[in-house]
């Protein structure tokens, strides 16, 4: 693959996903190639939540007061918030700030909304655009100004141990949502000093993209009690008693698309999930002279089959030459390429292609739904393997600083080492190898590859985005 | 039906549509009953303008030179644009508009995207959220700050009578998503001086809210080439030559939401067209000592049959007494409702209960399915006819202004009259009325009703939301 960063920008523009052109830094257009892309993402996820989350829609605009009442909190963001001060030519009398997350738009709701134990637990979420002023190298998908998808889940709970059950319930949901998209990931807590801001703790799911840098696809945070106080949210208990709430919340973004693209890509563009894909298929009539209508026919007879069938079905019937098609449907990703043509039709058989293999096989017309029911499994279960396989490739033992350090300057990727958890040494150890700790995993037995110490935690390190 | 405007305040609470008590004004929140009926409504739109329109999804923010350029259509919105002056702690060397539509923001993309008459016509549309500062007095769903649920459409074509036909086909479009909705309309051409700033004309389709006055509900506009020429949006014609494309757009809001539960809704709360519905059936098993595990089972039973036949159903287990669940689900607007007791059981039937009618029926448990399938297709045509009929009743022709200003007084409703159609004497039947012109259908002969001119437009008069 040419270098990532090139390819990346490229292929959004050639497939059609973003425009990059609009005159604002950091934000971006979904074309109707990427919106398709992104719609069919985007159901994958709410049919997950929708089993026992409740999707609702919260204003834009938070007033200057509530957001800055969770102090902690608001000091993670002030420096990127957006602020309206104006309305017409009206100086507002409260500056009204662009959400860069939902926590103190709906949270003095949840104060009204929450009463008694039994209106508990609540699991709620919405899909909506958040702002964050990047001053940083803004990237379409990855790191924007505009976040257009943000995946935002809320629930609450009467007991800290509800609460910690949700986290774990929720990262159940994020590993079946990107296991059903084929994207690998490394799931962390973050260091104490990367938590999100006002959280007791942060669980995160990395992946690695092919420059070996590593892209943050999902967080869930244990909240604990810290916004029920500020945003006095309360729920009387059984013995009649108000008690805070415990909360936790969990998000997705843009992002989960740009993994989608970047970890399947290949030299010939995309190659997407079946369910991600705008078509699961696409059929392409091969013609020669004096056989056109019986092959367009029989082709449009397959596409109806096919759409019956509850298939995304594409028949491309332009006036262009097969090879010309071909390359454009391989760009676009779509998994599964159907080429009938006369002989084909004697034999009453297809030729279908694969985008991820690019093998080719006969096919029966009569039982073809089936052969591409059979393929398209195939499909996600082949580039979900072959990412998991380049992903844990890339993670590598380093049993010193110096080795780390090596590692990650001729291979990037992710290194894993034993940590003694201590915040100072973990400080240490950053600047030592100038590379942020991504997250601990609990558990292993070893000395800490910085002080030496007893180590109960293993640690990562990588590159990141 | 009590006082409109109280009993609308009050449905929006009590069957948790909106929450009205966001700390911003004009900023509401959508519950989850309230955000299933967006969604249903929304998908019922989407499945007509998804045969031949991409959906696609444009930023938020406008630079404030953008949104200039087209002179007269920014007069028309200066007064009402919220403006970001700030990223964090930043001025910004650009004020960026909050969209109050999208105009300014997709057509200088689309300039970019139109090369040649065989990439006409091009029709898209997206449903986002848009802001207004209202100065007015604002009500949930019907004058707001932040428009949550705008569906705009922008089509681009190589000729005028392309556009023309266009409009056309929105008109189509709108009536078809009405109908479906049950709702009853008035399509008329607004008049010159209350057209979309920098339009060539609108179409508006108006409805009638039960307390007399016409509620706006779409709104479809040839935009001519005033965009085009304003954004440099050129296509190349067969031969050779740079033409300006031709415009329209079509648009729809929040409005559609307050129209459904304003039009249908009665004493008893909601009466929600069956595919808005949060449910189409609820199952309420009615339970006497003893045989309490044979009707749940029963009811669990066919709550699984209904559903894998397609049918939103919701099965009430819960420990309340029938009555109260009667009232909550008639309330909430579920169109149908099952009840079933052991008597029932042992007849292999069940009692099904309309909210349009209050109507009861034993059916037989074999083919329930059929049964509400009819009963939904009767229902919406039921609530339909009901609503033309109201409206339809509310429309009365004047002969004379001192007429108009009576009725309008006394009945409120839409005054139907001829006019000759000239602004002058048009502002004059305004202000003599103390009424605006809703707008005008050509056709018919007769005297203007002020001027006494020669008259071949029917005008209406109407006091508006």
């Amino acid at each position: 693959m040419t270098e990532f960063s090139e390819w990346f920008h490229n292929i959004l523009e050639e497939a059609e996903i973003i425009d990059q052109r609009y005159p604002v830094k950091g934000m971006h257009v979904w074309m109707p190639h990427g919106f398709r892309i992104r719609k069919n993402t985007l159901k994958i996820l709410k049919d997950i939540l929708d089993r026992d989350h409740e999707e609702v829609l919260f204003p834009l605009l938070v007033p200057e007061d509530e957001l800055a009442k969770e102090s902690i909190h608001v000091k993670g963001f002030e420096d990127e918030v957006y602020w309206v001060t104006h309305g017409g030519l009206t100086r507002l009398q409260r500056k009204l700030a662009l959400r860069p997350t939902s926590e103190t738009v709906m949270y003095p709701m949840f104060a009204l909304w929450v009463r008694s134990h039994s209106d508990l637990p609540m699991r709620f979420y919405q899909v909506v655009n958040t702002f964050r002023y990047e001053t940083k190298h803004t990237r379409p998908l990855i790191r924007v100004r505009e976040i257009t998808t943000f995946k935002e889940a809320h629930t609450i709970h009467s007991s800290a141990a509800e609460a910690e059950e949700q986290v774990e319930r929720a990262i159940e949901i994020y590993r079946e949502f990107f296991d059903a998209l084929g994207i690998p990931y490394l799931i962390t807590k973050r260091p104490p000093w990367d938590k999100f801001p006002g959280s007791d703790y942060t669980m995160a799911f990395d992946t690695i993209m092919p420059d070996g840098k590593t892209l943050q696809i999902g967080t869930v945070h244990n909240l604990g009690q810290t916004f029920a106080r500020t945003f006095d949210i309360k729920f009387e208990n059984p013995d009649g008693e108000h008690e805070y709430v415990h909360q936790t919340c969990y998000g997705l973004s843009d992002r989960v698309i740009a993994s989608v693209i970047a970890v399947h890509g290949d030299e010939s563009g995309l190659c997407l999930p079946p369910e991600v894909a705008s078509y699961h298929v696409v059929i392409v009539p091969v013609i020669f002279r004096g056989a056109e209508e019986e092959v367009l026919d029989a082709c449009r007879g397959l596409m109806e089959r096919l759409e019956s069938a509850g298939f995304r079905a594409h028949l491309d019937d332009r006036d262009l030459r097969a090879g010309r098609k071909y390359y454009e449907w391989e760009m676009r990703g779509v998994p599964l390429r159907i080429e009938i043509g006369p002989r084909d039709l004697k034999n009453n058989s297809a030729v279908i292609s694969r985008r991820d293999t690019g093998e080719k096989t006969t096919a029966d017309l009569e039982s073809i739904e089936d052969t591409l029911r059979e393929l398209m499994d195939d499909i996600l279960e082949n580039i979900r393997k072959r990412a998991w396989e380049r992903m844990n490739s890339m993670i590598r033992e380093a049993e010193t600083l110096e080795e780390a350090a090596e590692i990650i300057e001729e291979k990037r990727g992710i290194i894993s080492f034993m940590w003694c958890g201590d915040e100072e040494c973990g400080k240490d150890i950053e600047e030592k190898v100038r590379v942020d700790i991504l997250g601990i995993q609990e558990g292993g037995t070893g000395t800490c590859i910085n002080c030496g110490r007893e180590a109960e935690h293993r640690a990562f390190l990588a590159r990141t985005y």
